[in-house]
């Protein structure tokens, strides 16, 4: 019976998910949807990304969490627009929130939604939000055997990124591992070693998302700088 | 609708746990529910936990994880018996998966049974097993404001661990902040702080097991040494 219940809300949110896409589309913005554990630093990454794009590209943010309104706050200073989603118990973002919350977002000046899902693992990579690339963070310091054993998220990023690579010399932390393990799971994916605190690999995470928004929505920014 | 739903499978989850805590007391186990986010040193801990209480006292251990059984292999050489259980979609474990697990593990040798729950701040707070305690680990590389972000674990814990304690100078954490928000959720819960790496605050937390153990069956051992 839980099977069934857990297929038709997936369902259900799949068709919302959809019209979300068709949404971004209209509007030109690219939509990512960044989803790992608590604490990898994706509200961190964000705030650096967010200041990087612009001026030539605006950006607007829908974050959740439990509860509290410290991530948007965090962010505001930085993004056009940001909205904050508290899921009370839930562990994950709906596609029923997305559109309620895009709806009242500037999307005609955003080049890009960044959608900050509620820090776990497991469940926020089982259900679409419409986005167009799903970003999956983890922190080194979540130690080197969490591909393998929480392969969901890997298994449906677009771009995998391995956060806090500043600790690198004071973490146990077996790099062909996790390399290896993620290999097995998605061989698509760029993998990337990020450090937003010592700046290791930001310019690249900038020009992959520079490059996604060109490829997938034709236009490099809505309103380019004279 | 979705909250009926929610409602209805917690309905049935909690009758069910509370068979699993008469087992228990049957048998005289304490059973420990272990919660937090990926890579908070869960395994690691427990580990260290179980020979330390050898060899007067026995542990059996039911792991869980979405997939492999990494966790089981590394807890075998310690504990009297382990069992893993593969969730495979599911973010938490349901007390019929400790019902069936539970069935076949030695409760009649075992002191202590520690379920280490998949690896989230949120759900397996929710679900209640049959435990007699929980304890909710936060590391502390995850960052100073997850307390206020993910409050549902730390409002129910029985004892609150910060663990990872050895990082503490290459980390930015606020301790003031991340106690005075505990505070807020929860009056009771010991806090302490941990390193299984440097040994600290180690021997305070196998007390409290012990004291607890003593407190809740009115025994310390089930079989004394002679």
């Amino acid at each position: 019976m839980k099977v069934n219940v857990v297929k038709s809300v997936l369902k259900a949110n799949d068709l919302i998910a959809e019209n979300n896409r068709d949404l971004f589309r209209q509007y030109r913005t690219v939509a990512l949807n960044l989803i790992s554990s608590p604490g990898s630093g994706k509200t961190t990454l964000l705030e650096r990304t967010i200041s990087a794009l612009k001026p030539a590209q605006q950006s607007v943010v829908i974050v959740g969490d439990l509860e509290t309104s410290r991530d948007a706050d965090r962010l505001q200073p930085h993004a056009y627009e940001v909205t904050q989603i508290n899921t009370g118990l839930s562990c994950h973002l709906y596609a029923n929130q997305i559109a309620q919350s895009a709806r009242d977002l500037p999307l005609d000046q955003a080049d890009y939604l960044f959608i900050e899902n509620v820090g776990n693992m497991v469940c926020p990579g089982e259900f679409d939000l419409g986005e167009n690339l799903k970003v999956a963070l983890l922190s080194i310091c979540e130690g080197d055997d969490k591909v393998a054993k929480y392969p969901t998220i890997f298994r449906v990023a677009d771009i995998i990124l391995l956060t806090k690579m500043d600790l690198i010399d004071v973490i146990d932390f077996d790099m062909d591992r996790v390399q290896s393990d993620i290999r097995k799971l998605n061989q698509e994916a760029p993998l990337m070693k990020i450090s937003v605190k010592s700046c290791t690999g930001f310019d690249e995470w900038i020009q992959w998302l520079q490059d996604k928004r060109e490829s997938s929505v034709g236009v490099k920014a809505k309103f380019v700088e004279t």
